[in-house]
């Protein structure tokens, strides 16, 4: 924040560091976020040779205002977090390029090395760790891809100030739907939840400070209600929704969807194993059904995602490939 | 660290904050380290009311130098990552007691309501998670018990600054051991590390400071010898042990033993399922056999022992713990 109170993003950083083509890695780590970094910090500490590929430096995780629940951290900005833990991994001798991945294959000579590949380069290594993280899910109506930028949002903490004194609606009804719209009230004139299940389902932490927000008539929430359409001309003027099976219009200048995550997958061309979500299977030592390839954090099938499971899981993804490259040598 | 350079360790906190026998709690958390408090925050977090009972605030991890791989932190005094999760949890409404649990029982009239007993009070819960921890592994060799204090230690922090100038052993080939013996070379004048295994097995990390230590001739690691006595009048003079079929004797007037930790198990009434080294089995969800009790941290089945998947255990239990109630009312 500035001194004024306002969120400031930082620009993120992009990274050349170091990858090289010609060698072949101990780990390739696929993501720069949460379960990247942690996973980088552990294997380098265990000796391995590690690149980090990522596409943005720091994660999901820089677009949250607040973590109260990693332990050992009362309250952190999200991207102090995801700093704290570039620059833990970045202790040590890690390599980093700043680059998005669009295949993993196998070598044809070695059968255990990987190839990964970006558009215009690929590296070598004997384990992949994928901590590729997820994309927020689209509304899939009207309106919604036309204004992007002009009103609509996925990242309240990017866009809280430009709401001053507006009409806001957020839609969902989780933990990220409730926290974030406790966030736009500190900004906004008026914000309306907007949430198509009967209740919310929210930690009860987020679900206290809702409770006062819509004492002071800052917020409204709507159960059981489902956008049809979000209107304007050159920016957002208003939402349309049914709820009671009865069409409603209510003019809000922002929307912030929070409706859930896909999980980023990369490595299908592998054969690598997702659920019906679509998240990587994994075990509880961060394996997946492919020898030498790892996931962790919130691209994987763990129940629920955290900053701590993902740290957790990058560690245990580390330490599972050190286990794996000891025993094959 | 005092200003010349000496660890000190600060006494340990005694809570008796707010306990009540008449209350029945959401969760009762047994042990007061790492994932027993990464648990009560957690819990509390959710609307949980929560009692915390430990032997001793802080857990295992206080008798560590430093902790370099928990995510977040380059380095940390292991009593001051302890701190930070403990005041964590203490930011939100926990009780809390300094107490040895003797015995976890069920109400004959609810039967899924536990009755957990101290030596003179008990109190009553909808849940357990066990956060107990470890105890050290003993030597069982003549002399052991006898000097513990006068020369025989389980803590290189806590008896450090008095090896000055002295011949020291360490007993042990794993992290701890290696690490703990890297801690004595900034005190002592020599120290052996005696491994009854024919090498080392310990993070590369450890293992590269080792080897500045060999060179500097402080240390001196002698593999596949076994410690057969501690020798002294009023205090430690000497170790025996056999290396290649002889037996040797050399003057240390320390010994510090590492050779791994031992789950300190309760519950064994209620029939909880232990694994061959006596740890509780847990599956991902932190659940053990028996519904509504879960168990965080080192005393688990875990495959390895790290203060990041104790905290995120502790989470993950409570976690969990809050689902079992939400579905039981």
């Amino acid at each position: 924040m500035n001194k004024k109170g306002d969120f400031i993003l930082k620009p993120r950083k992009v990274y050349d560091f170091k990858p090289k083509e010609n060698l072949v890695y101990d780990a390739i780590i696929i993501g720069a976020g949460i379960a990247g970094f942690s996973a980088a910090m552990y294997a380098t500490r265990l000796g391995l040779k590690v690149l980090v590929i990522g596409e943005m430096s720091g994660g999901k995780i820089t677009l949250t205002e607040s973590i109260e629940n990693y332990p050992g951290f009362v309250s952190i900005n999200g991207l102090k977090l995801a700093e704290l833990i570039e620059n833990h991994a970045r202790d040590y001798d890690i390599d980093i390029l700043t680059d998005i991945v669009e295949k993993i294959s196998q070598t044809k000579s070695h059968k255990n090395l990987y190839i990964v590949s970006t558009a215009k380069k690929s590296f070598t290594g004997k384990t992949i760790i994928i901590a590729t993280g997820t994309v927020e899910k689209k509304l899939n109506v009207p309106g919604e891809k036309e204004f992007i930028g002009n009103g609509v949002s996925y990242c309240a903490i990017c866009d809280a100030t430009t709401t001053k004194n507006k009409t806001v609606a957020v839609v969902g009804g989780g933990d990220s739907a409730v926290k974030e719209a406790n966030l736009l009230a500190k900004y906004a004139k008026k914000i309306y939840v907007i949430n198509n299940e009967p209740k919310l389902h929210a930690e009860s932490h987020h679900l206290n400070n809702l409770e006062n927000n819509i004492r002071k008539n800052k917020i409204k929430v709507l159960n059981s209600a489902n956008i049809i359409s979000i209107n304007g001309k050159s920016s957002v003027e208003s939402i349309t929704f049914i709820k009671n099976n009865k069409t409603k219009k209510i003019p809000v200048e922002w929307i912030f969807i929070y409706i859930g995550q896909m999980p980023k997958i990369i490595g299908k061309e592998l054969g690598i194993k997702t659920n019906k979500k679509g998240e990587i299977i994994v075990n509880v030592n961060c394996e997946t059904n492919i020898k030498g390839v790892y996931a962790a954090g919130d691209v994987t099938s763990t129940s629920w995602k955290q900053a701590i499971i993902a740290a957790e899981q990058g560690v245990t993804a580390a330490f599972n490939a050190y286990n794996y490259l000891v025993k094959k040598n």
